[in-house]
């Protein structure tokens, strides 16, 4: 049996599964997908890296689709991004995106303390608390603490408001997080009724899932956002794809100080990735 | 009008009351203290620095209390004890010193998932969860995280209990912190009745009024205690200079390949500040 060495050293049985949907993933067709798994199958070894399975599956797919060689793959992409106020605020534009109605970060008086939430969503009878995460680095899970304060910081809120500190009646609270949850913090944040939304998680619509069908894709998935551009476009509020396409480049130029003809540049592969 | 600069940059008016105090914490008589406040200020100038300050202070309590340069302040020397599992330790020690009966750190099944408590306190109708926190810098507050950790902790345990899922019913929950909290950490802990033991904090009976009045100094208050000496006595369960006097040298020379001689002297130098 071969085994792949996971990113965080442990082992477990090639699953041809996995390969396969992230071919999906990267645009390939069912047939091409199922073609390309062949090749990876014939070139394991025990105890090979899943990276070095990706990074294969990743090349036999851009012979497919020479559109990928643009692009980074999801999960670095939006780890790319700063806490804040970039992740911050594609979560906010993901949610509204998919529905909520959405405010911006507030700073609201709890029973005992000011608390500062990440936003507030709105829809049919739901009025949602939202913390925001983020980790630089992609494998780094969201540790047990991270609910546990959460729940701390929306029982001082609906105790606030039935104080009459502040007028949001909050109904639920939500963790938008890029990377997964440690197994504990999962369990505690079911036990409280807190929500989760982040990598693979919920299992059948997670993050990357609503991303992908949104193709709410961040500006740092196009391999060419370096670190400089990615700062210069977050710090005049552009962090999606479809941002520059909506833009006008001519009016972004003047205000970024990056060159028009580079910002077109990014339109045209934005639009590639995009429209594929 | 004289200023100081502080640890964190900002300034306040000179207190010769604060001088004072530190130089009777050194183990200057009261006389000695006014003396010695009278020729530091001989010597201020604008805007100079704490530190500065304290080190000259320092300095004239050695030449009328030569032990004093046996010792390192104590807030350093809280500082330099690992957070696990000296840090610890040495908390259960002084709550056991102080009055209650002390259980050590235990793993307990809340509603939600199993957590761990750094310690439990008995006395009179109290049951106490003990949180434990250390700071390597001594400047670094506790911050407001760490009490509403707090707080869903001992809300899963009470729950917890109630659920017959463990035996210990927790009146109270504590937090001992070798570092001052922040102001809204302390409003939220004060709120929700956490209980707080930290540098100067409460006023009128902190952490280092509480280990002068009982001399419950750590090891680490000897200036000859360097790091290693430090891991290796800490590894074997030596955490405050009185272990060192109740020791059986030869026994503990053997148990830790600390030359005896060493030991002894470390024992010389801990009666001498000891005994007053």
């Amino acid at each position: 049996m071969i085994r792949v060495r996971k990113f965080d050293g442990s082992l477990e049985a090639y699953n041809r599964k996995k390969i396969v949907a992230f071919c999906l993933r990267m645009g390939a067709s069912k047939g091409e997908a199922k073609a390309i798994a062949d090749r990876v199958e014939g070139r394991l070894y025990d105890k090979i890296q899943t990276k070095n399975i990706l990074q294969m599956a990743r090349r036999y797919v851009a012979r497919y689709q020479p559109k990928v060689r643009l692009r980074r793959d999801l999960r670095s992409a939006i780890s790319l991004l700063r806490s804040k106020p970039d992740w911050e605020l594609f979560v906010q534009h993901l949610m509204s995106e998919i529905g909520f109605e959405v405010e911006g970060n507030r700073i609201l008086r709890g029973k005992c303390v000011e608390n500062e939430v990440d936003g507030v969503l709105r829809k049919n009878a739901q009025t949602i608390m939202l913390e925001v995460k983020h980790h630089a680095a992609p494998h780094t899970k969201t540790r047990l603490d991270i609910p546990r304060e959460v729940r701390s910081i929306f029982e001082d809120l609906t105790e606030g408001f039935t104080l009459g500190y502040h007028d949001i009646d909050f109904t639920d609270a939500l963790i938008v997080c890029n990377t997964k949850f440690t197994t504990e913090a999962k369990k505690y944040a079911d036990c409280r009724g807190i929500g989760r939304l982040s990598w693979k998680d919920p299992a059948e619509r997670g993050l990357e899932v609503i991303i992908e069908e949104e193709k709410f894709y961040p500006i740092t998935i196009l391999r060419e956002v370096d670190k400089k551009m990615k700062t210069t476009l977050g710090d005049n509020g552009i962090i999606v794809l479809k941002q520059i396409i909506d833009a006008d480049l001519k009016k972004l130029a003047a205000k970024t100080g990056i060159r028009e003809e580079r910002l077109e540049g990014l339109e045209r592969n934005a639009r590639k990735l995009l429209v594929g």
